[in-house]
């Protein structure tokens, strides 16, 4: 699988800044690999998300806060698959889903199935802060937004000649199903440890292109694609997410490093090389614990992904050696 | 909080059989007591679905097949919050949430906010059975059906008369909104263990009345309001459902007894007495572990649940010590 992630860590006065996002992205599905051209885009994209993210912790700021803008950077990028640019449903839609957590206090927010809103991460975090809610779905939510001032875009505002490619592909049946849709996942999604010793974890996607049913994958399930506690992690998720789902992979990272002692890097491979594996789940994960180690894993061939850790540089790879 | 279970554990030719079921009931918000008669029609609802769940079993059945027909046979009582007998939105509509999962596949299968299907767990077992999805929602969920051959109820058919009247007192703005929704929830639910050491759980909820922005509490959420897996347990949770959903309550007991090597009855309790109070969540769960041990444990006044343990006869709950 194709991943992009982001990840930074900083020091400041001190204390311990540490950011992540990522970004999943599908190139070639026959190949596994992107051109040469597209891979630097998505680079610079990544750059840039982790280049906005990074700064908000530099300037005090916490990780709520810097989680909320790589996401909104990465969503507003054509490239990545959330917001615009989203891939499309069977019927041609785009159908997009978001959640955020802080791992302070527990709080969540998600939304599903939201067709009008520009960020869905933004109207996360406004379940989160401004409603009785944790998870708001379609026009329900966005019955939510307009209460909250929110102004709406129409649909062709995620609209990119890529992501209709793909759909037509899919449409065309000149390969399978689930094989492209997993190949084309593109879920974005950042985790973060500001200098207050705070984690969040934010996530955003247009889930899978030729969905239907208004299926609901595991971005905007807290728990699955997106979980943050202080006591343990920070964690984003990015895959195939019927299996995350059913393997609750953002809460199982926590509750093997709570309960079963393990360290994050020893948590977060279990889960992704072997738990989901067996289930046949593709994906990966970025993470974050209240230490601020970092570990981004992945089961596939790639995962798109970019850094930066505290004291050091800004970094993006995509495969595990270098091309 | 009000809750009803029930539970059910029998005995086959040597082999282990059990079965629990559950419903959350509302009393009187304002004592939290019912009265007489309902309560004892709802002790017959419960003990009926007890037998028609416990029937499945003595056949032979497998546990997925006996939390299917008790979590039916509930559905189809109007006395519970779930199917017939659902609360309602602010907007007057019903919209059901359910979902299912087998503990030795870790299958799973969830619908959220239908408004046409008689029994929401049948089409979460479809879901799970004849999908490549794990969570369908709304007009989506419904097209599914479909084409699975599903006929639709008009929403009349989810109507009663005492649903209708709690929704017209928190219209009129009579006590508060959040006391009232939490103490009309009345979620069903079910969890078994089969002769061939399987675990099931499954789930069903009409929501708390009220309800609107379609917000989807943590019953259809697998790892929040229900999760089964033979390596530790199956649990099925009804109560605040966004706090459910944050704390991963059906995920996290399983986890503490697979990582932290808790036995069920300690991983239950400290999650509902220790973890949801903090957290300002109330309700409870029911729980069976793959011994065959079960744990019923709610941090509220009561919790409505019935039982048969194996080689034991039914029985049925509300409060703490018989009233």
């Amino acid at each position: 699988m194709m991943i992009a992630f982001t990840r930074a860590t900083g020091q400041r006065n001190g204390a311990r800044h540490v950011w992540i996002g990522y970004s999943r992205w599908s190139g070639n599905p026959a190949t596994g690999r992107h051109d040469r051209g597209t891979g630097s885009a998505l680079s610079g994209g990544l750059a840039g998300a982790l280049a906005t993210g990074y700064a908000v912790l530099e300037a005090g700021g916490t990780s709520l806060d810097a989680v909320t803008a790589a996401v909104v950077a990465l969503e507003d990028n054509p490239l990545f698959n959330a917001g615009h640019g989203a891939v499309f449903t069977l019927d041609g839609r785009n159908e997009l889903d978001a959640s955020i957590m802080e791992g302070r206090t527990l709080a969540a927010g998600a939304v599903c199935g939201v067709t009008r809103i520009k960020n869905p991460v933004l109207l996360a975090r406004e379940v989160m802060e401004h409603s009785d809610f944790v998870l708001l779905s379609g026009t329900g939510a966005e019955e939510f937004a307009a209460t909250r001032g929110y102004e709406f875009v129409p649909q062709s505002y995620f609209y990119t000649d890529a992501r209709w490619r793909q759909l037509e592909r899919i449409r065309a049946g000149d390969t399978g199903l689930s094989a492209l849709t997993i190949a084309h996942v593109g879920t974005v999604g950042a985790v973060a440890l500001d200098q207050h010793g705070d984690l969040a974890a934010a996530t955003s996607t247009g889930g899978m292109t030729g969905k239907r049913y208004r299926r609901i994958g595991d971005s905007p399930i807290i728990g699955a694609g997106t979980y943050a506690d202080n006591r343990c992690c920070a964690v984003s998720a990015t895959g195939h997410g019927e299996v995350f789902i059913r393997a609750a992979v953002a809460h199982d990272i926590g509750a093997r490093m709570r309960y079963g002692h393990s360290d994050l890097a020893a948590a977060v491979r279990e889960v992704v090389l072997e738990v989901l594996p067996a289930m046949h789940g593709e994906g990966g994960v970025i993470a974050i614990d209240a230490r601020g180690e970092i570990v981004m894993e992945f089961n596939a061939e790639g995962m798109f992904r970019a850094s930066r850790r505290a004291g050091g540089e800004a970094e993006v790879h995509i495969y595990r050696a270098a091309p």
